[in-house]
């Protein structure tokens, strides 16, 4: 099946031109460039013509002007969300995402709600999964930042999965019934009305706050509102290990701390 | 949209006989349970009969015989993976799997090599993201857990994306083409020539493994073989928040340690 | 020199009557106990016979009537924590009293507050660090530990270096002009103008409390008393490491959380 | 009791000329420095005039050029470690060092090995814990570093307790009986019989390795010298908890890796 993302990308097995390709060639260069006639990419690692690659077969090297050797990669979901996202906002990390997708049961079908929407990231992320018959809401009350999260949603191709709106979840939700739901505001205790209203009964959501202040008002709310139970918190470490034939070893910098994950079911009040 | 884990339960938003349900009392106490006429559910809360929730709105609360307060839910991907897997081996753990899911880019349609399936929970997380028009390829070679791992699927209904092979991916795989892989045995160095040519060019992997002797063996096969660049490796710790009106703190006990999540990316070759 | 810990230990580098040795087999086996006339020490790995030990150098080995081999040792400080404390209550790890040691610059010769002695393993921890010339004041609202806690700094040599007392350090502390303090105690933020009066100034106040809300009105309350900055806050996270020839790993299961430190310096008010 | 970093300071509660003090505006702001007459310290917050401060309270507050309040503190040992070494090496962070010194039981007049004495950073903090009575003999290789360490030492009034040497414990280790050792070299595999002859029988040590390959040789090494036992492996993750009135929570970055420590314990081989 040919992915959504390289929607752009029709021609199977080889390199053509108008191709979306991610250039690798180590952990810390790579470019996620469309190709096009007579494009010339320039890179500390020298020059590379579009012409020379298209043609080639998805997964070749090829060399550059300063006869550095690089490969030409089908881009991923990661790689779009790394080097073809423009953030504008803070936007929540892969190991949250991966967890909440999971623990949120997305799936291929399923109608999600986001609240938060920024740049766009966490939703072309959740329209990745529910591709290609559900459908992500997305409320923004940053009016600013609505057309950035379209566009990047766009470049993956997502466009059709997604409805961004410019409006706020705490004055009200339009659907209903909705599956899931990933609430990326900061002050969501205020709008658990509204969340209880779209979601159906025994629906899921999850909810991601930095602050510890911010976890306490939240859990307190949840649990006094009487239409959530299963409330549940986390929050996940990711350590990246560095590798090289003779030291493998945890990175020394890492990221400490994004923030807390909160889950709840949505349950009939009373 | 209906999703494929309530095949079970095809009656909406009533709970009907033979709908499979989460009958939820606190964060220790859950039951997955089938519904059906005249049974008893005995639990610790006190006994709970299925005529008296069959007919109610998914989401409501029913009293136990202990005069206790539930909840029935619709399960989800989650509630099968701690309620509904008989675990017959190691499994990788939900922070791993999510992680993995989207670094890998799987999604409906992918089509997925799976090798150690053991209990199959992996490979019912795998076909719970291609399904309805991807295919997962399990290889496990202990005869012993595969009808273990079929069973465990078939309870979530996702059977028909799965197709699990007795055999040893070190021997070869049958399959060419996969859009990426999933590899959870103890001497994945020896698979990779296999695993080379099941995948098709640009396409990812993704190891696990538990110790650091794997790990550096592992990188070391890899970084010279040829034919994978891309190569990362991660370790999750994730965190259980404790929550209640008066403490909220992580739990004093957590999982440490569960195993080196390594991604790769295969080339051609040479 | 002889310390202080093996003072029941003064033959210097043989084994003698009356000395408390540790009896160590492997990892999970080990017995601090002390070696009397024709006492016989019974274990799952066979009897040790004291008079078989007695008269060996420091650091043999000896054989048990199961044909096993075990390792006479003198006791550590750690060995005296994890064998010879008896626990009463919760206890500060040695991850977090390491870190509090050297970021308070404990040294032989400081004057230490300690608020909330319970069973006296941080009290015991602290002598250590200031005897022979400093002394530690240790406070203890609840009777029945104190005799609890008196016996274990006892069992380590460590009596004349403490103080205990039975009292609520809010309703006042006794002393002056202290060089630093150590406070374990639910309500920290009450005990301020306690703590205020009894550093001196310019010395650091090292406070541990398990949970978020605690850590919130702490903080509050030192950010605004006046007499206190360079508030800093920590928690830490030790992870074991499993050694074997084959697999190297940190441990499937480790503490997760056991609290947060906060650090602060007394200054003058105003 | 007046403490040995402070031998600059001997005034008791009063600042004087000559003294060695910190001057704290803020987490990210503070200055150690010597006041002398008529000096004057330069810094973001606005001057401060040492004769300002001369006179005043330990502990005061004073007021720079620019109208920032900031105090006049007696250094910790933390500060030393901070802002008073030198670093021309990588050093062994507090976290890592507290926990060492707790579980070797360093105490006032123990004899301490140090290899791979690099700034000299470790061996101050372990000449502050075996001071008065006990000793630090240090090793480095790299002749360059000596004078640092040294001088380093010496400005925390230290270096009477400090021997350092220029040489490699791989061949030979001058002193014997000592208490125990803290090893920070990149092959202390090598040295194991170095270290067996210079440990007093029963005497612990610490090591100090970034890589799991190092892990592993070390591990495999003590493991079959049949000199050591009780062999334990640690890592530890310090988080920095950022506090404000509004916001607590983990800092967003942090340290994610320093190295494993390795215990073990010397016994008579054979």
């Amino acid at each position: 099946m040919t992915s959504v993302l390289n929607h752009n990308n029709p021609g199977g097995n080889f390199v053509g031109y108008g191709n979306e390709v991610l250039l690798y060639f180590d952990r810390k260069r790579k470019f996620l460039v469309k190709l096009e006639q007579g494009k010339k990419i320039s890179s500390d690692r020298g020059t590379i013509v579009a012409d020379n690659i298209v043609g080639k077969s998805i997964g070749s090297s090829f060399i550059t002007s300063l006869n550095v050797r690089g490969w030409v990669l089908k881009p991923l979901l990661i790689d779009y969300l790394e080097k073809g996202i423009k953030r504008a906002t803070q936007v929540i990390y892969p190991k949250d995402l991966g967890f909440m997708i999971l623990l949120l049961g997305i799936e291929s079908g399923s109608r999600v709600l986001e609240a938060g929407v920024g740049s766009g990231n966490t939703t072309a992320v959740l329209a990745y999964f529910v591709k290609p018959l559900g459908h992500v809401y997305g409320y923004e009350v940053r009016k600013e930042f609505i057309e950035i999260a379209k566009n990047n949603i766009a470049r993956l191709g997502l466009d059709k999965y997604v409805t961004i709106k410019h409006g706020d979840i705490k004055e009200g939700i339009e659907e209903r019934d909705l599956d899931a739901a990933v609430i990326d505001i900061p002050d969501p205790w205020e709008a658990l009305n509204s969340i209880y209203v779209a979601l159906r009964p025994s629906a899921p959501v999850a909810f991601f706050v930095p602050s510890m202040q911010q976890l306490i008002k939240l859990y307190d709310a949840l649990n006094s509102h009487g239409g959530f139970i299963d409330i549940k918190a986390y929050e996940i470490l990711l350590r990246e290990i560095e590798l090289s034939p003779t030291s493998i070893r945890p990175a020394t910098r890492m990221i400490g701390h994004t923030g807390y994950i909160v889950f709840a079911r949505r349950v009939l009040k009373g």
